[in-house]
């Protein structure tokens, strides 16, 4: 994003307002908005927060160039004025922002921004685009790499994401949601994670016959080799050429260290076991298996319940798009604005749904863990000025069933607040970790779940609930509404 | 794609294999590639080409930045010589490309590249990554305009789309299949797409009423005037307030043209039934009713069904992901390489699935049409010397149920070859239209097929056969693999 032109990445509806905003006077008036979701993506019971490095880079470069100005001119809906302020238009607010990596549930606000009603508007439809991307392919790569049970997965995805940026930026998503690395270059340029690869069908099909490539390749890339078996038949010609050329490198002295065979079509289950006793008979017990074909967190699931002998999974077009669910639903609504006396008035959004209801006022969010086993209890979405006090015990409640209140004695639990400030005053204060870094961390918040809401289908689900005082202050508003 | 540095948009195989090529003192040798699929999204009868324009930037920046290569160097993986071979790249070979808008079936090449193997093989992520996704867009949107049945549809997806160039592009490609315009602004500025939006429930909530925010809106924006009436109650509310201030703005003198109401929640053939009655009796019968939430093609199919009455429709998410089929799943295949007698081999992939069995040798396609209805016939797939003499009867085989062949007597049918040339020798020869001129063709495409073909679910299909000399040719191929 640091050298993009996004101003214009947003909504015309957003410019429009804008522009209603600012003819009325209204453009200074702070208001503070949150960016959530709704529901966990392909029936997860966790979501994993990513994208925030690409925006802040966006809100960082935000500026409209002299083409925007024209083009806004030239459709002549927006006035003369409007658009000479947006020639000095930048970035002022606040954001505050959980972490990427970390663990995340539905109506949880993962960015709180805090700005100028105008600057608020704008950046909505560019935050939104880059948070829900992310967080969806980081989580569908939670899940896929769960799936593998701890086997390496490598993101394959590129040529079937949906753009360029889906395939880089995806590719980093993914990367933080567990994969171990990524045959895309530029991911692997920009954000120095590990790239990995070999040769395609083509490269077998550009030699007279299958042994000739596969010990051309030997011969050029001797480290790690690994040979694609399955251009003609993986059986009866992939697996025994591979064979026979680490035979000859094995005689000529070769340290085959991180060598192996990859299929990439036909029944892995069946085809994997048959090439893994074809290579131990052969003496190449270490010789590693790694499969592609369109796999998803399912298939995997299914060739590990049948003893497939799959080392490592590379994974495309079903992590890299999403497959089942290839959206996150992320929404950013107004939650509180600035009266005339500077006071900030809590905003409710209702719904016939009760589930779109939105949660009022400026909030952050209470993540409780057990202290003994270091898992989340629950989280308690705040309001701002809100305190818990460890050394008293704390009531979590349950809005949705009250005999399931939670009663943690003091000392059983602890707490973190999970919002971080990230710009105060338009000017940066966060500084993002490196990918690997993120990756590092999010395996860790992947410990502080049981395995039970980690699971692919119908996940145990961590409660998150309201504090008494926001969980007041809602219904005060919902009945203050409905008087209306 | 025009600033972008992309030449490391690519897996690394890709360079793997072109490091060998380069070690081979192959890499000057030519080959040919197909970029074809193999399935139309979503149970399709077709799909929409889509994609070249970007295709063709990404093709012409294409080179290898001082940054590139320090990170290729500093992997350790690759030679000092192919380094100094990258740093001098660029794309010097030819590109036969289907014009985007067109009408287009599985096994036709796309896009055939004829190149020294290093470039081909470089390419080959890129064009598919942009070719993929644009076509499917540009063939979902086709699905869902069609669903719509000449009601005009709008893009509205950015903030759902999988990254910036997911909604960017995403929206160029929904207007080439048919949508008459984006929210998107970014895509409005760059390629000169017509751009719409009102206002969001953010607006009618920082108002204290809506009566207010709608008295607000309609002052700043009396053109064209569309209020979003759901953000409270849309038929206690909503409309009642809308109708109060079109009374007012009509009472004022004003034009209201183009003006109406915005449903966004809510059982939409129940509310804009209700919502018409009351915008006619209050005497605003040209009153438009748009509609958005969650929609897509068969959605729109059911309320039209239930004689909804909506007269614009707002797509996003389901739109701008491809929701129930988010990869289009094109392939990249060799087809020829260049023996040493500067003649072209032809090549082939077998495969267990005869759906997967690659067309060998240089291809083109014609198009058959009728003449006197103007539809087509069938696509015949044909070696490059191949014609077609349109003064004789033509047959085309079906090769999977030969009872089927299709004998058209001289005089009924007209010829049209598909593949246009893009690049010469590594010069542009191509220019691309505008985006609505692409959308224009794309309708006229469109009245190329009947409505069997068009609709949504199990389609009529059009027949694409290969000639009687194609066929040999890979039954031949297959013949000598299966002995080998």
């Amino acid at each position: 994003m640091k050298d993009r032109e996004l101003a214009l990445l947003t909504d015309m509806y957003e410019l429009t307002m804008m522009q209603g905003y600012f003819e009325a006077g209204a453009h200074e008036r702070q208001v503070v908005f949150d960016l959530f979701y709704r529901k966990n993506p392909s029936g997860n019971g966790y979501a994993i927060a990513a994208g925030l490095e690409q925006a802040i880079e966006y809100l960082q470069n935000l500026n409209f160039t002299k083409e925007d100005l024209e083009y806004l001119e030239s459709l002549d809906i927006f006035g003369e004025d409007f658009i000479k302020y947006l020639k000095e238009f930048r970035f002022t607010g606040e954001v505050y922002a959980i972490p990427e990596g970390t663990i995340v549930f539905p109506h949880e606000p993962l960015l709180r921004v805090k700005a100028p009603i105008m600057e608020a508007q704008l950046i909505e439809t560019a935050l939104l685009n880059i948070i829900n991307h992310q967080s969806l392919i980081a989580t569908k790569a939670s899940r896929v790499v769960w799936a593998a049970l701890g086997d390496p997965v490598l993101e394959f995805g590129l040529r079937r994401a949906q753009g360029p940026d889906a395939g880089v930026l995806g590719a980093r998503a993914a990367v933080i949601g567990g994969c171990c690395a990524t045959s895309n270059m530029l991911t692997g340029k920009l954000y120095d994670v590990p790239v990995k690869g070999t040769h395609a069908h083509s490269w077998v099909m550009s030699f007279p016959d299958e042994l000739t490539a596969f010990r051309e390749y030997a011969k050029l890339f001797p480290r790690s080799c690994v040979f694609l078996v399955d251009t003609y038949s993986t059986l009866e010609s992939g697996v025994p050429n591979a064979i026979k050329v680490f035979s000859e490198m094995r005689a000529a002295g070769i340290d085959l260290t991180g060598y192996g065979v990859r299929l990439d079509s036909g029944d892995l289950a069946y085809l994997s076991k048959r090439a893994r006793i074809m290579l131990d008979e052969a003496g190449f017990k270490d010789a590693l298996i790694s499969a592609s074909s369109d796999l998803d967190e399912h298939l995997i699931s299914s060739l590990k319940l049948q003893g497939a002998k799959i080392d490592f999974w590379g994974v495309g077009t079903k992590l890299i798009t999403g497959d089942d669910c290839p959206a996150f639903g992320g929404v950013y609504k107004l939650a509180a604005e600035e009266g005339r006396d500077g006071e900030f008035i809590p905003k409710i959004k209702l719904s016939n749904n009760i589930e779109k209801v939105t949660n009022p006022g400026i909030k952050k969010i209470f993540r409780i863990y057990d202290k003994q086993t270091g898992k989340i209890k629950a989280d308690l979405i705040a309001l701002i000025d809100e305190e818990i006090d460890e050394t008293k015990p704390l009531e979590i409640r349950d809005s949705s069933a009250k005999w399931r209140n939670m009663r943690l004695k003091a000392g059983t639990y602890a707490v973190r607040e999970l919002l971080e400030p990230v710009f105060i005053n338009g000017a940066l204060v966060y500084k993002s970790p490196k990918t690997m870094e993120i990756q590092a961390y999010c395996n860790q918040e992947k410990e502080t779940l049981w395995g039970e809401h980690l699971r692919l289908n119908n996940p145990h689900i961590v409660p998150v609930d309201l504090t008494e005082k926001l969980a007041r202050l809602k219904n005060e508003l919902i009945d203050a509404m409905s008087v209306d």
